[in-house]
């Protein structure tokens, strides 16, 4: 069923996704929903009263209220929307609370509270193992047991659009200097991944099943993990990344809730050595998601990443980030680290995908890359089967480098 | 010049300290400050209009809104609160203000922002290095060039007086064995630090300079970066610690204000090799602190590590944290890490005090600990000289063990 809202043909927001987000109305920030080329205001609809039940949850500026409303509420509200959307009758009332996306700037669509970042792809992994690690295994022992994941910086979590600057920093010394390097990166890096927002906090103390996991998940974004690869490289041992990675970290404006995704579950890969209990479970607690995704440097495509190959499932990653009683809160932001294959141009990265520079790639005009340069605008997009042949989007998620300052 | 009100001897917070606290009153949290065996309720103090300037920032229930104030404002409440405790006229209106310590809770003193933790003691990297690296040089070659550090999670971070659960988690395969252990951790350890509390933003893609950093930072906590040796050995290569210490950190429930110690700045020891520009600076840019701090275990003393050793100064952390540019926010909190000396009871966590559980030390009454058992309660006060021979204190912060749950 489709909406009275005209939606283009190959739109990223047909009535089937219904993606939030928060755009910055002339009176402050508003919630809304993506359909088509428009907005729906939906804390215009909840002034009017056309949402029926608790409505304040969308009038903050910002969704956390919204998700810390709970599933029930998701899904309530989704249900509203779709239907206002696709019922002719509800026009009327409906129109004039839609806004042009091309004429608003959209925001951070939530309060970041916690940001961790995972490493669940085998490729990425092992790509990163040999460039980083050339003398030893490049799959560490532990890998394979559980989803190494870190903290990242939740204050520089940026909304789409956001320019990026260029990230100065410490770099190891060259062979026969005492004194380490010191200046802007010059392996300024993308990293393509997907993220999941928290929309329900838990307990100190309890940890989260993975067949749970569905009811803290509120939605999916695109999130590119910036990363200066130098300076990664003379800090991260031991305590891991650090100011390589926390300068910025972009997430597109919309987020998707993970019911739109329904029809894009797939089985997991094959996980062995067989993972313990509590990362163990049937193909619907463990689900993975069938996400295409796709790099464009200054609109020149680069790569293809395939999420659907992640070893580990955001649900696991979920079960061992709280396995310990660490507790959950609303808008906390998990990613999946970047998403690689094994072929090149499923590479997530410049890192892997010019092998550290070493092997650069074309862009088009005679331009080559191994690593970015000022004004280079990195885009990442990304689309799931959705039902009855249709797709859901996941947007995109966009900046530009700007020149370092002093 | 002391008080009217009556401070006993060698109370932790005589006029001179004044650090801030938020309490539970009866109708929600309020801000204080302590004095000898009361907290000045400062909420009411900006109700009742004894405070003359802005005062709303003090009646948000949270410490955010006063530091966001600035430093000139941190400075006017600080003089005005220490002369309404010393004026004896003022007596009158102040002392139904007056609320006993003992008769109320405390809260989370801040809502925190980003937490990051450092690595700044040399003694304490050197000993971790030896103890996880026994077969690499101790100290990695990064550490005496920048301030090593790490996010961690800044939801779990908690006040003082807290309860702790041991975290479970997976444990590094035993030899010949192809699944890793998983259960409670059986290396329950604490961390002795010092926690510096950011009041001042800073723009994303600038960064703070070493004489800018006293202006940025509010105040000094007492700090517990509780730790699980075993989770942590299986889980921190390559990206560092994550569940590991994610379950629980503890910070005191008072923040000493960085004015009140003063008369505590040292110089920092040497730094060899010399740091780079953006970390050099002179005495009163670095500026060391001279406290003292002291770990008991069930009322026992284990240790009394000193702070003025640490070789990296809370000017350099924060001016490192933000060299690549990462915005600061009100809230953000950064750590020390592990205060440790070069003698064994200057060590500032079980894992060096016992050397990784193989040499127990005695709690008396027969009693050994390796690392820590359910019920345990570890309590970390501190303090550092005061104006004319007068002592600050830095409070406490204590933790008990609860067993894990299931």
């Amino acid at each position: 069923m489709t909406s009275w809202v005209p939606v283009p043909d190959g739109s990223d927001f047909p009535v089937t996704n219904l993606p939030y987000g928060v755009f910055r109305g002339q009176t402050g920030p508003r919630i809304g929903a993506a359909i088509g080329e428009h907005i729906l205001d939906l804390t215009g609809a909840a002034e009017r009263g056309l949402l029926a039940g608790p409505t304040s949850m969308l009038r903050t500026g910002s969704l956390n209220a919204f998700m810390a409303a709970g599933p029930a509420q998701w899904s309530r509200v989704r249900v509203t929307v779709a239907t206002l959307l696709r019922d002719e009758t509800a026009r009327g009332r409906v129109e004039p609370l839609l806004v042009r996306q091309a004429d608003v700037r959209m925001a951070m669509p939530f309060e970041v509270a916690d940001y961790v970042d995972f490493y669940s792809s085998k490729d990425h992994a092992t790509n990163v193992g040999r460039i980083f690690r050339p003398d030893a295994e490049a799959l560490l022992p532990n890998w394979s047991h559980l989803p190494i994941g870190y903290h990242g910086r939740a204050g520089t979590v940026l909304v789409s659009g956001t320019d990026v600057v260029r990230p100065r920093g410490q770099r190891r010394p060259n062979p026969g200097d005492e004194v380490p390097g010191f200046g802007p990166s010059t392996k300024l890096d993308f990293e393509c991944e997907v993220g999941f927002v928290v929309g329900r906090a838990s307990e100190r103390g309890t940890s989260v099943r993975l067949s749970e996991a569905r009811d803290f998940i509120f939605g999916v974004v695109l999130l590119n993990d910036w990363s200066a690869r130098d300076i990664q490289a003379w800090e991260y041992v031991p305590l891991g990344p650090f100011l390589g990675k926390s300068f910025a970290t972009s997430i597109s404006a919309w987020v998707v809730p993970l019911e739109a995704f329904d029809a894009a579950v797939v089985p997991l890969p094959r996980q062995r050595p067989a993972p313990l209990p509590y990362l163990s479970g049937d193909g619907a607690s463990l689900f993975g998601l069938d996400l295409r995704l796709e790099v464009a440097v200054n609109d020149v495509v680069v790569s293809s990443p395939e999420y659907q190959y992640m070893y580990w499932s955001p649900a696991q990653m979920l079960a061992h980030l709280t396995i310990n009683g660490a507790s959950l809160r609303v808008g906390d932001l998990f990613a999946s680290g970047t998403v690689s294959g094994w072929q090149r141009d499923t590479f997530g990265s410049l890192l892997e995908l010019t092998w550290n520079g070493t092997e650069p790639i074309a862009l088009g005009d005679g331009q080559r890359r191994g690593f970015l340069e000022d004004g280079d605008v990195v885009r990442l997009t990304g689309w799931a089967p959705g039902p009855n042949g249709s797709r859901v989007t996941l947007g995109e998620v966009a900046g530009r480098i700007l020149p370092a300052r002093e």
